[in-house]
């Protein structure tokens, strides 16, 4: 018998809201036997979006009301101070509570990390919670954190970032032995600014870390790591070069493929061929990151998201439930703060 | 009758050297009659290429000796002290004695920033040269700066970075007023580091600037802006991002249209659908990077620069000098000076 995964969703969150979190709930619902969702919202307009669906286990799916919703430019203080019944808040004080493992918001990305680190707190041995998700590559996957939640980081807190994705990657990816690598402007020693370096001098000292080193900016794409650890300043700025980039690239191929009537054909003669092209760039893929190192899960997904790349969210949670992260970060802080 | 322009060529720098630097210069000589080329380096080798090479008018190039040769991986400091015959540094000694306007290399980037500085200076006002270069967007290009040279950029670095990319913008791009914006993590005032925010409110102040204000990194594809500002961390990190990440979709685009033989059959059809969006995609077209803010213009290309490619570089730095880049941004940084 499986155990019930317990997963709370913020269903006012996004520039969608309900219309894609509330279907995505039930897609993952209907895939997922031993998932149990928590929506958080609007009690009537949830319930009235749940009803036009058809969920094959009402059991699956609970509603509970909030009263407010974190608008999507609101400061992270003024939702943490006013908003103590928005969606956000009282999805996360559930996994506070214990009532759920997990939960999801496609909001405001600030204020959901200044509510989880306010309501949660991290876990001993880590300053900073950080922001992960996964990025593909060559061969696989990339794991990259952080990706904006510290802008200035020092390099203890890079040092605990480089364990926390080595945990995570250890944890969720079968892989005994993840490699890290740390983002940098050349793979000399000399290289970086201070931070950087010293926060190299740090990993390179540890043991039962998989440390490789630095790495630059093509290595990211080229798989040479299995984790690359950046502060969260140079982590969003790549995550939003590559979205853009790879938005120019797809126009630039529809472009080609319309130019003329010949091209329409050999278009529509390629769709089969790019099929896999296509999946293997799918953001929605890849949406769902972690905010790693809080006593508690909580996942943010892409405020645009739609039902597949909402309901992708939905299954990083569960399987961080399933996976067990939190108490696999918890036992790796304790043993690496004795180390040190 | 047009004016002569002289550049000097590093002809032993990057990874493929003589064979790369010396085809490229004969290839730019045939098809720009008012330029001249130095090629620096050792001369029996240089001549040994040239004369394999069909040169329409052997007055456009002449050879220069030298006895040294940079290595890739060599320290600035050892090339700047133990290196003074190198390629490179003889490349420089020219722009500086006036007998050419402008140097190109291949070479260790490191190597060639510290020399063109210690050989060179920068002009008066400008405290730190930057490396920018051209990159592709929606609907154009857009020139991004600094790319790597300066690690830890204050806030008047970054200000001086934003003139000097209006200044070559506007004097290169027949754009009489190209947009300037700031890298941030997000579009709002109280987002960013302490340096960009300085650096915002000082460019905020500056007349004669169109300053837009923050971007983030999908602007830089979308072409919100002509100009892009950051540090040289992040600049050269999103640099190398978009190479890998455009290496990493052809790939995947190859590895599609050659799955299976219906695959390599469209494969063939769209070899002439894709050729313009191969074209705009090139980063060849895209080479040659500027040291901008030195007394002179020195151009750096790629490390493994084809022909195709350096050919490029050596064309970036004939149109400085046909369009007089150094003297306007002499002009520019006097009159900025006087308004701080």
């Amino acid at each position: 018998v499986q155990d019930i995964i317990k997963v709370a969703v913020d269903a006012m969150g996004g520039d969608i809201g309900i219309d894609s979190t509330v279907e995505a709930a039930v897609k993952v619902a209907n895939r997922l036997k031993n998932i149990q969702i928590v929506l958080v919202g609007d009690k009537q307009k949830v319930e009235h979006k749940l009803n036009s669906l058809k969920l094959k286990n009402q059991k699956q799916i609970k509603v509970q009301h909030s009263s407010q919703v974190v608008a999507m430019d609101e400061l992270p203080s003024s939702a943490l101070r006013g908003k103590k019944d928005s969606s956000m808040r009282v999805a996360i004080n559930l996994v506070k509570s214990g009532k759920v493992s997990a939960c999801v918001s496609a909001g405001n990305t600030g204020a959901l990390m200044a509510t989880a680190k306010f309501v949660l707190k991290t876990l001993p041995g880590i300053d900073r919670p950080a922001i992960t998700t996964a990025m593909p590559t060559k061969n696989g996957f990339v794991r990259v954190l952080d990706l904006g939640a510290n802008i200035d980081c020092t390099s203890m807190q890079l040092y605990q970032f480089a364990i926390m994705g080595y945990v995570l990657a250890k944890t969720m990816d079968n892989n005994s032995d993840p490699s890290v690598g740390l983002l940098n402007v050349g793979v000399e020693e000399i290289k970086g600014s201070e931070q950087i370096k010293e926060a190299h001098a740090l990993l390179s000292k540890i043991k039962n870390l998989n440390y490789y080193g630095f790495v630059e900016g093509d290595d990211i794409f080229s798989g040479t790591t299995d984790i690359v650890v950046a502060d969260g300043f140079v982590g969003n700025v790549l995550l939003k070069t590559t979205e853009g980039l790879v938005k120019m690239i797809v126009l630039f191929l529809k472009q080609a493929y319309s130019a003329n009537i010949f091209a329409k054909i050999v278009a529509l003669l390629s769709l089969p061929v790019l099929k896999n092209f296509k999946r293997k760039l799918d953001p929605r893929r890849y949406n769902g990151a972690s905010l790693l190192g809080l006593n508690g899960i909580v996942i943010k997904s892409h405020g645009s998201a739609d039902v597949l790349s909402f309901a992708s969210a939905i299954e990083v949670a569960y399987e961080e439930v399933a996976n067990d992260v939190t108490k696999k970060l918890q036992d790796a802080f304790s043993v690496y703060k004795m180390e040190k």
